[in-house]
């Protein structure tokens, strides 16, 4: 896997990741980041942890199967996403859990060499009534490979904090 | 991660994992399977390449954090999930594709030494319409603890090759 991924496009947050608080994510709003070339090595090796099915662990067999080759695990294509999502999306500071996804759906396969690239669309950001320190945010998430095709997408729901109040006897 | 696993109780699929067809998917069969042990270092080993959140990388910066110490990345319990799925429960034969999850949640923390186990719900087994030689199934998946406390829930969906006619000339 590639280590040195970046916003794609000019739209970003303007607060930086380790910096970055409830507030800032807006309803709307809409950025893409990447991008991580998967090798066959990298899928065989997750498959063979993770999903032992042969059309994501044996090449040979795999011709053979559905989708006329090795794919990778569609669990493997979410770790991806996630990389991508945790480096340039979800604050390090200001995130508290993630209830979960909706809706996730693999769209179709990705195959040795495809380079995956991720867009977040922010849904919804509601304040919580019952703890005001924190909201939840509901982000569509696609991704897409090399070809602009969409191989994955889903909604997550991430809890985050609210940016601290400035202590006045610390200005 | 440990390597054997079994089926935990009484029931199973009459048919082993080699042979086993859209219709042996009877919806109301419960199954269980298990169990696979999570260390401290594969926790740390996955999130380092897919999820480097610190509660997820950083043992130290995790105990400050919001689950009071290092936990698992929910991408790293679903493919925990996954091996249970692909080693006892879906089918190696008739497999074709899965189309998606569901409702998946993040229930519970899941933390270094915990062990984990698989319950899967037949929800749904409907023939396709369109191509009567493959059907969908709907499956309830529950991961538990070793306290026996809920961990991930998610329906996922599958589909699966009818069983093949017998060809009467082969007799």
């Amino acid at each position: 896997m590639e280590a040195a991924t970046t916003a794609l496009g000019d739209a970003d947050f303007a607060a930086p990741v380790e910096d970055r608080w409830f507030e800032d994510y807006v309803p709307g709003e809409v950025y893409a980041y990447g991008s991580i070339t998967v090798t066959e090595e990298e899928i065989l090796r997750f498959a063979g942890e993770f999903d032992p099915q042969s059309i994501h662990t044996d090449p040979r067999a795999a011709t053979e199967g559905p989708f006329g080759g090795l794919i990778a695990s569609g669990w493997h294509t979410c770790g991806i996403m996630m990389r991508l999502y945790a480096d340039h999306y979800v604050s390090a500071v200001a995130s508290l859990a993630s209830p979960g996804i909706d809706e996730l759906r693999w769209v179709r396969p990705v195959r040795p060499g495809d380079t995956l690239s991720l867009r977040t669309t922010v849904k919804e950001a509601r304040l919580s009534r019952s703890k005001p320190d924190r909201g939840v945010v509901r982000t569509a998430i696609e991704v897409f490979d090399q070809h602009g095709d969409t191989v994955l997408t889903m909604t997550a729901i991430n809890i985050l904090r609210s940016r601290p109040a400035v202590d006045a006897s610390r200005r």
